[in-house]
């Protein structure tokens, strides 16, 4: 699957800013692909690209619209088909990463066939997953996990990534996610696939690798979510992390679309996933937090990753914000590659 | 869906007793709807039924086989290809709840064509599922749970509605997979669920209730199982049950399929259980303990039970072989309904 770039990137009507990050990060990792954002004047958001329509950025050299909207449930807004139709007949192809698929939307299969464009359903699922077998397999792998969805996962494993390379050690970013796939462009969807496979999906992603690298598995929603708690706990199992990265966003003021349900504590919640994952992965350990400080000034952010640090024992930084450093220290000190044994002088 | 009957349950070459579960489960719980059992001389299975094939089955008015193989994955052997297409040629329709379908094999596609008959893939998911929303909803709801896979939630939990029945109170058995969809007529292939939707699945299959009467839901899986630990935990989360019902086979060396990883212990599973269940549902407790004792004798079984009740703290049965009805009295006793208060003497 190769989409075409560059991009326009569709904001649309769109007043949910979480559900806009598929948008956000293509916007962020591969800004250089994005050509300009289309937002309707009731769209408050921006993410600093020019503004456009489809027949200008269609001028500007655009070649796909990216429909980088995520609702819960994913289903097509009527306006985003009306913008979407637009689009292909100003000659751009679609991207899209909803549960509803664009192939089952008629008027646009119709229009792209009439333009000649084509349609990309970001989160169809390969069909030969196998079932998951738990058998331990060589590497090293992180997954992030987070107390809710949508607090910043993708970003802390994208930044850790970055903070590894830097040291020279190898790091893969394996996708898990409509937005990541698009940023890496692979990766298994994984709250499309099928409930059986979900663990045998993350085995295949992240498969065992022989090097001192990392792969950097990008978790998905939380435990504690109770709506998608069943994807989560299938990644950990998949993934047999050797480190966990735990992910918060500090002004989350309940679970996500969920008004009735509280967010969980961090030790509660960094607890509960290591006792999932001690299933498949008997030594996994926490070896930090990230937060997402988006909202804070940069003091009021800096203090509460210093106390959130001290109250968890683990490094804990804003990843996007001040960067990976502490988090790549101590995944580099616990898991030091094996070294010869030194020789006793005589 | 309506699947013709009576059946010819398939048996064929299958060695793998545990896998013979879905035609095991039709010969017990709709025995008077099969007319016979397929089994070739290399299978050392039965069920009691008359032994006949196809074209025996047919004059002896059989309409439909059924393929009650389930295989860790779910694929074809091509053996039962060869079968079902002799089946077609006799007249009979197909059903199967393989993840593989039916009506992607053309050569079955092809001959139900060609001999008028139809195709019955009892594992597809309805494609309208929403997502979970973890609200509280009215109504008494019990789920049975496993140490792993294969270990009898679905007799457990249809002996328990037999015996909630006889003591005059309304009880529904909610089918999560494919034999016992066969059996109630109804209910969702919970594993072949799309993943954001399997606690989604769950609210809609055993939705609101306003009476004082039970929806008794199948589990599946276990958290234990490393390979289905994500279905069984949406399901705990869909299910809100008020209360569980922990299944257990004690013969079981290992995890189904996984020489490497251990049973739990009974204890250990069902707090884990209760744990998982208490997002949704803050009160819910254990009920019971389920013993599938068939490879015991009747002398060792009891004693297992009356060991397991002491040191469990709750009714212990083998709810198949001795009935369910410590467990029903321990249902209703925990869950009385509400009764008017009562007015103090003068």
């Amino acid at each position: 699957m190769t989409i075409p770039a560059p991009y326009l990137l569709y904001l649309g009507h769109s007043d949910d800013e979480v559900g806009l990050k598929t948008s956000r990060g293509l916007a962020t990792f591969r800004r250089e692909d994005c050509v300009g954002e289309w937002r309707h004047d009731d769209c408050p958001f921006s993410f600093g690209l020019p503004r456009m329509d489809a027949g200008e950025a269609r001028l500007a050299g655009a070649r796909t619209l990216v429909l980088g909207i995520a609702n819960p449930g994913g289903r097509f807004p009527e306006w985003m088909i009306d913008d979407a139709l637009v689009a292909i007949a100003a000659g751009m192809n679609l991207a899209c990463g909803l549960h509803q698929r664009l192939r089952d939307e008629p008027r646009l299969v119709a229009a792209a066939e009439a333009f000649g464009v084509e349609l990309f359903d970001v989160r169809d699922a390969p069909g030969d997953l196998p079932v998951g077998n738990g058998k331990r397999r060589a590497g090293n792998r992180l997954l992030t996990v987070g107390t809710d969805c949508s607090v910043g996962k993708m970003y802390a494993t994208l930044c850790l990534r970055d903070a590894l390379r830097a040291r020279g050690v190898a790091a893969d970013f394996r996708a898990t996610g409509q937005t990541g796939i698009l940023i890496a462009g692979r990766g298994v969807p994984l709250d499309a696939v099928v409930a059986d496979f979900i663990a045998g999906a993350i085995e295949t992603l992240a498969p065992a690798r022989d090097d001192d690298g990392w792969d950097l598995i990008e978790g998905q929603g939380s435990l504690f979510h109770p709506s998608f708690a069943g994807v989560s706990t299938g990644l950990l199992h998949g993934a047999q992390p050797a480190a966990l990265l735990l992910c918060h966003d500090p002004v989350r003021p309940h679970m996500r679309g969920l008004p009735h349900y509280p967010m969980p504590g961090l030790a509660e919640c960094l607890d509960a996933n290591l006792r999932v994952a001690r299933l498949t992965s008997p030594d996994v350990r926490g070896v930090g937090v990230a937060l997402n400080t988006a909202k804070l000034d940069e003091a009021a952010a800096r203090r509460l990753c210093a106390e959130t640090q001290d109250a968890m024992g683990l490094p804990c930084t804003d990843p996007w914000r001040f960067g990976a450093d502490a988090i790549a220290e101590e995944l580099l000190r616990c898991f030091a590659p094996s070294t010869p044994a030194m020789t006793a002088s005589a």
